[in-house]
C-alpha cells in the first residue's frame, strides 16, 4: 500500500510522456461480468482499499447484498466509463465478442483476461490472444485465472499465493502487477502474450508430476497382486482340484500386496540417489548433467515416498483389522477344539514368540519413521529445516525406514525361506521378491561408506574433478592433492 | 526495507507540506509498558531494523536481559521525547488514563492501540476509541492486536501474517501500515476508527465458523446414541425383566453411534451442492443468489467434512480395539467351549467370511480416501492445488469416499436387514437410518450426470439463461442457441 | 517488481554522488560456479526477470540445457566483466583464492558469498570473512546460504522464504536486499559482517530446540525400560531360578514403557506454566523475569507435547498389534483348553468388561484429543487460531487430554493397585510411578482456579503489582482498588 500512495506522485513528474494515464492511488477498477469471480474479486480489491465499480448486462437482477456495500453496480457502458485505467474480463471468454460495442469505450483501458482454457489440448489463439484481437485499442494482460474465488475471498489470511501474469504492452503488466501486490498476491512476470496460452491451461492440469509414481506403484501392486492370485489361489485350485482359497482375493491379497508395494517403492526412492552417486564417482566430476530420465526420477522422489508411506499405512491398518475378519475367529475356535482332541495344551514356542514380537516391532517402528518423513513432507514443515535437517529427514530417517521395513519383512519370513513348502510350483513368495530391490540398494549403500569411495565422492561434490574431465585445468590448485 | 530507504527522500522532496512530520528510514519509536508483548515487539521491531525505546514505569525494575541490549530503556516521558513519531501503547487499557500528564509530550505523535477487548458483548466505546478521546491531539491507529506474542517473536518463519489497521488519520495509518510492512507483516486497511471495536474482539472469537458443525454433528451423535440405548438396552431390559446389556455404554453404543454419524456427516457435506445445483436448474440462471442458510451451508463443508473424517477415525480405532476388550475374550472362549461340547468342528462359513472381508475393505478404503481428504484441507496442501485438482480431489474422491462407506454399510448389514429379528420392537438398527440420507444424495448425484441435465446445467454454470430469467436479453447471442 | 521498476529513476536523480554505481531495473548478475546452488540461482534470478551471466572455469563443458536459456555463459573473467555490480560466489570457499586474478576486474562490485559452513564448531574467520580479505576493494555481503536449491527453484510457490543478510557495506547490503525483494524472499538484515560466522553455520544446526526434550524423553524410556527389565523379568528370573519371561523384551515391555513415558512428558509440558503462575503469585508481580531454566523449559512445551503424542501414537499402534501376537493365540487356546478340562463355562465378569472398555474408551479419546493439539502446532494451522483458540486448544484440550490419559491408567490400574500381589520384591508397577507428577500438576491446576488466586493471578496479569513490588507507585491508580 505504502506504494501506491507514493508512487503516483512520481509518476506523474517523471514518467514518460507516452505512457498510458497515471491511474493510482485507489483508482476505480471496473469488473465487466457479476459471477462468482466477479464478485470474489469484487470482495478482495475494496479489501485492498480500490473502489470498484461492476458492469453486468442485467444489473437490476443483481440481488442485492450480493456485492459488498462499497462496490457501484452499473450496466457495462457505465462500469467501463467509470474504469480510470484497469477493466477486469470476468465473463467467460465466449462472451466477448458480446463487448464489441465498447470498443471504443475500452480504447486505452487495460483489459484483464481472467478466464481459464476449456480443455487442455485446444490448438488456435488463447483466450486472451482473441481477446487483444477483438480490442486492438486496449493492451490486454492475461493474469489471475490461477487464483480461485476461494483464494481471493480468504487471501488474506495467506498472502503469499502468486499470480501468473503475461502481457505484449508493457505499461499494462506494470499496472496488473502493482494491483496484484496490493491485493497481496506475488506477481510473477510470464513475459508476452503468447505465454498466454501456457496460464490458461495451468489451472487444468491434474497433479503432473503424480502421474509418474502413480502408474509405477499402481503397476507395482497389480504384478504383486496377481502372482500372488496365481501361487496362492488360481494353480493351487488348478492342481488340487477345487481347493477353493477365493475368499483371500478381497483381504488378504490386497494385504499380501500392499507391504510388497511398500518396500520396493521405498527402494525406488533411494535407487536414483544411489545411480547418481556412482554416476558421479565413475565420471569423477559433478559437473555433467544427468540423464533425463535420472532427473526426472530424482525430482519423483518425495511422491514415491508418499506412495510407498500410503501402501505401508494401508497394509498396517489391513494387519490391525485381521483379528476382527470372521475367519480369524473361525480358526481360533478350530485350533482349540483340536487342542482339546489332542488332549494337550498348545507347547510353548519361544522362537515363534520372538519372532512375531520382532516383526511386529520393526513393522510399527519403520511405520512410525515413515509417518516423520511424511509429515516432514508437508510445505511448511519441510520449510522450516535448514539443509542438515532436511537431509537427516530424509536421507537419514529414510535409509533408518528403509531398514526396518527389509528386517519387517526378513523377520516374518523367518527360516520359512528355507523350506521346500515355501516354493510351490517353484514360485518364490512375494515378500521374497519385494525384498530383493531393497537390499541391493542398502548395500549399495553401504559401500558408499568404504572410506575411499566416501572421501572421493565428497570431494567431488566439492567441485573437484579427475583429470580426464577438465584437461584445461591441469595446473589448478585443487587438483595439487588430487588422485590422479 | 527497500522502501523505506527510498521513500524518505521522496517525501522529503514532494510530501504536501501540511502532513505529519516525516519520520522514516530508521525513526525511533517508542512502546509504553514493558510486558510480554511490548518485549516481542521490541525484538520485532528491532529486528527489523527500528531503532527502539521502551518506555516504563519502573525502569530500574526491568531484568537486564529481558529487552534486546538494543533496546533502549527510559521512564514513559523519556520514551515518548526520544519517539519520531510512533508510540505503541503496549499497556492494559484500564491503565491508559494514567499517562494524561504526557498529553502534550503526545501531541502529534501516532499512539498505536494494540490492546484486545476485555469481553466479546461489551457496549459503550473501544479501547481504541477512548484512547483518542483522552489524546484528542494525537491520531490514533488501531492494530497489531490480532498478532501474538509469539508471532511477533517467530514471524521471520513465516512473513506473511495479516495485521488488521484502522484509523481516522490517513497519515498516521499511512506510516503504521509502512511499519508493518518492514516489520514482515501483511497490513490490511479495515477503514475508520469505528472499525476498531471489531478488530478488538477479533482475537476473542472461538472457533466462530465450527460452532454450527460442532453443534449438528453433537445433536445427531445424541440421537443415534440415544436411539441405540432404547432399542439395543432400555427396551430389552424392560422387556425381558432383567436383561442387563448396560455394559455395552461405555464402548459398543459409542461404536456403533460413530459411525451412523460419520455417514450423515459426510453426506451433509454434498448435500447443499446439490441443492444448489438443483436450484439452479429449476431457476434456470446462475444470477440468483442462493437463500442465506444455503449460503452458510456450503461455507460450512469443509468443517462437516472434518468432523465426518474425526467420527470415521474414532470408529475406526474403536473397532480395531474391539479384540483387545475382556468380552471379546469371554465370547472366544465361551464359543471354543461350546463348540466343543457339541463335539464338531465349526463349519467353514464361505459367506460370512466373504462379508467380513467387504466390509473391512471398504471401511479401511473409505477412511483412507477420507484421509487425503483431509490432508488437503490443510491450508499449505490446499494451497498447491489448482482448481481442477481441487475439484477432483473434493469433489471426485469425497463422493468415493461416500459411496465406499455406503458399501461399508450395506456389507455389515448385509441380509440381516430382511429377518425380522433385525425389527425388535418395530425399531430398525442405526445403520439402516444412517444411510437413508447418505443413498438420497448419491443418487440425486447420479441423477445430474444424465446428458440433457448435465448439459443444461454446465451451460447455465457459464452463463447461459433461460429466457423468464433475462427479458431484456432476448436479443442475446446467448440466446442464439438457447434452449426455450 | 515495481519497485524495480520505479526506483532506478529516483535512484539516478536523487541519490548521493558518492554512491556505488546505480545498477536497477535489470541489471546483469554474474555468478562464478557452475554448480547445483548456481544453477537454481541463476533458474530463479531469471524467473524473477534479472539478467544472469554465470562464468565457470570450464565453460564448454556445461551441458546445454543446464542452464536456462536466458542464462549467458562465459568463462569468468568474461562473467565479471559484464556484471553490472553484483557478482554471486556460487563456489565452495576453499576455491575462493583461485579467483585472485580477478581482483582488479571485481573491485567495486559487490561480492555475494553464498557458503555455508564447513563444520560447527569451527575458529578462525568466517568464509565472508576470508572472502573480504582477499577482495579488499569489493564490498561483501553475506547472505542465501540457508536457502536450499530447492527452495531457489520452487520458491514461487511458497515465496515468503527468509534470507538472513550481512556485511559491513550499506550500499551493498541495500543491493542485496533489493534483489532478495524481487526474487521473493524476505531479507533479514543480521548486522556487520562479523554476523557472517553465524549465518554460515545456521545451516548446520541439528533441531537445536529439540535436544532437550528428546534428551528428557528417551531418558525416561530408559528409566521405564530398565525399571520393568528388573522387575517383571530380572529379578523373577534370579528368584525363581530359571523363570524366563525374556521373550517381554521386544515387545511388552516397550509397550509397558511408551505410555509411562508419554504421561509424564505430558505433565512436563504443562508443569512450567503452573510453576509460572506460582512464581508470579508468590512473586505479587509478572514484571520479574523468570530464571532462564523455567524460560527455556516455557519454550520446549511444544517439543515436549509432539514427543509425548509420538509415545502416545506408538503405545497405541503397539496395543492395537497385541491381538497379532504368536503369543495371544498361544493363550486364548490354552485359555479354552484349560476352560474344557474345567468343565463350565467362563462366568461372565462384569467388572471386569467395565473396566476394560473404560480404559479403552478413555485411551482412544485421550489420544485423540492429542491428535487434535499436535494438529494444531503444524505452523499453518496454528496460524489462522487467534489467541483465545490457541488458548482453548492448547490449555484447555490439553489439559483434557492430561485427564484422559490419568483416567485411562486408573481405570487400567483398577483395584489391582490396593493388591500385596501388584508389589513383587516391593517395587510398585510402572504405571503407579508415571501417574504420580500427572495427578500433582492437575491437582494444582485445580488449586489455581479458586476464586481468591484465580481473581488475584488474573489481576497480576494484567499488570497490577502487589505493594512491596513496586513502591515508586504507591500512589499509582491500580493501587487503588489494589489487595494491600
Amino acid at each position: 500500500m505504502v506504494e501506491d500512495m507514493t508512487t503516483p506522485l512520481l509518476s506523474d513528474s517523471e514518467a514518460p510522456a507516452d505512457a498510458l494515464p497515471v491511474c493510482l492511488t485507489s483508482p476505480t477498477v471496473a469488473i465487466l461480468g457479476s459471477g462468482d469471480f466477479s464478485r470474489s474479486l469484487a470482495l478482495r480489491l475494496v479489501a485492498s482499499g480500490v473502489r470498484v465499480v461492476v458492469g453486468s448486462r442485467c444489473v437490476n437482477r443483481i440481488p442485492s447484498g450480493l456485492f459488498p456495500d462499497a462496490v457501484e453496480l452499473r450496466n457495462q457502458e457505465g462500469a467501463v466509463s467509470q474504469a480510470v485505467c484497469l477493466v477486469f474480463m470476468a465473463l467467460f471468454p465466449e462472451h466477448y465478442c458480446s463487448l464489441l460495442g465498447l470498443q471504443s469505450a475500452l480504447a486505452g483501458k487495460v483489459l484483464v483476461d481472467v478466464s481459464n482454457g476449456a480443455e487442455m489440448n485446444i490448438h488456435g489463439p488463447s483466450n486472451a490472444e482473441r481477446l487483444a484481437e477483438l480490442f486492438p485499442d486496449s493492451p490486454v494482460v492475461k493474469g489471475f485465472n490461477t487464483v480461485s474465488t476461494w483464494e481471493l475471498q480468504t487471501g488474506a489470511h495467506d498472502g503469499s499465493r502468486q499470480v501468473m501474469i503475461c502481457s505484449n504492452s508493457t505499461e499494462g503488466k506494470k499496472k496488473v502487477v502493482q494491483l496484484a501486490r496490493q491485493m497481496g498476491f506475488h506477481p510473477v512476470d510470464m513475459g508476452g502474450l503468447s505465454a498466454a496460452r501456457e496460464i490458461e491451461v495451468a489451472p487444468l492440469r491434474l497433479f503432473p508430476s503424480w502421474s509418474g509414481p502413480v502408474v509405477v506403484t499402481f503397476l507395482l501392486f497389480l504384478f504383486f497382486y496377481g502372482y500372488g492370485f496365481l501361487r496362492g489361489i488360481l494353480l493351487p485350485f488348478l492342481a488340487q482340484g477345487g481347493h477353493n482359497a477365493f475368499y483371500r482375493l478381497a483381504l488378504d491379497l490386497v494385504n499380501e500386496s500392499l507391504p510388497a508395494v511398500a518396500l520396493v517403492t521405498l527402494a525406488l526412492v533411494y535407487f536414483p540417489g544411489l545411480f547418481a552417486a556412482w554416476l558421479q564417482l565413475w565420471r569423477g566430476t559433478k559437473y555433467q548433467r544427468f540423464p533425463s530420465w535420472l532427473d526426472n526420477w530424482l525430482q519423483r522422489r518425495k511422491q514415491l515416498g508418499l506412495l510407498s508411506f500410503l501402501c505401508a499405512a494401508l497394509h498396517g491398518v489391513y494387519s490391525l483389522c485381521l483379528p476382527l475378519r470372521r475367519i480369524t475367529l473361525h480358526r481360533l475356535v478350530n485350533t482349540a477344539y483340536r487342542q482339546v482332541k489332542a488332549g494337550t495344551e498348545e507347547p510353548w514356542d519361544e522362537l515363534g514368540v520372538w519372532r512375531s514380537d520382532l516383526y511386529l516391532s520393526c513393522g510399527v517402528l519403520g511405520l512410525g519413521v515413515l509417518s516423520l518423513l511424511a509429515i516432514t513432507s508437508l510445505p511448511t514443515v519441510g520449510n522450516t529445516l535448514n539443509w542438515r535437517e532436511f537431509t537427516f529427514v530424509q536421507s537419514g530417517l529414510g535409509y533408518i525406514a528403509l531398514t526396518l521395513s527389509i528386517m519387517h519383512t526378513l523377520f516374518f519370513g523367518w527360516d520359512f525361506t528355507f523350506h521346500i513348502e515355501a516354493y510351490p510350483f517353484y514360485m518364490p513368495p512375494s515378500y521374497l521378491l519385494a525384498v530383493v530391490v531393497p537390499c541391493i540398494v542398502l548395500v549399495c549403500r553401504c559401500f558408499l561408506f568404504l572410506p575411499c569411495i566416501f572421501t572421493r565422492l565428497t570431494r567431488i561434490r566439492r567441485g573437484w574433478e579427475s583429470k580426464r574431465n577438465c584437461p584445461v585445468l591441469q595446473h589448478h590448485h585443487v587438483e595439487a592433492n588430487g588422485i590422479p
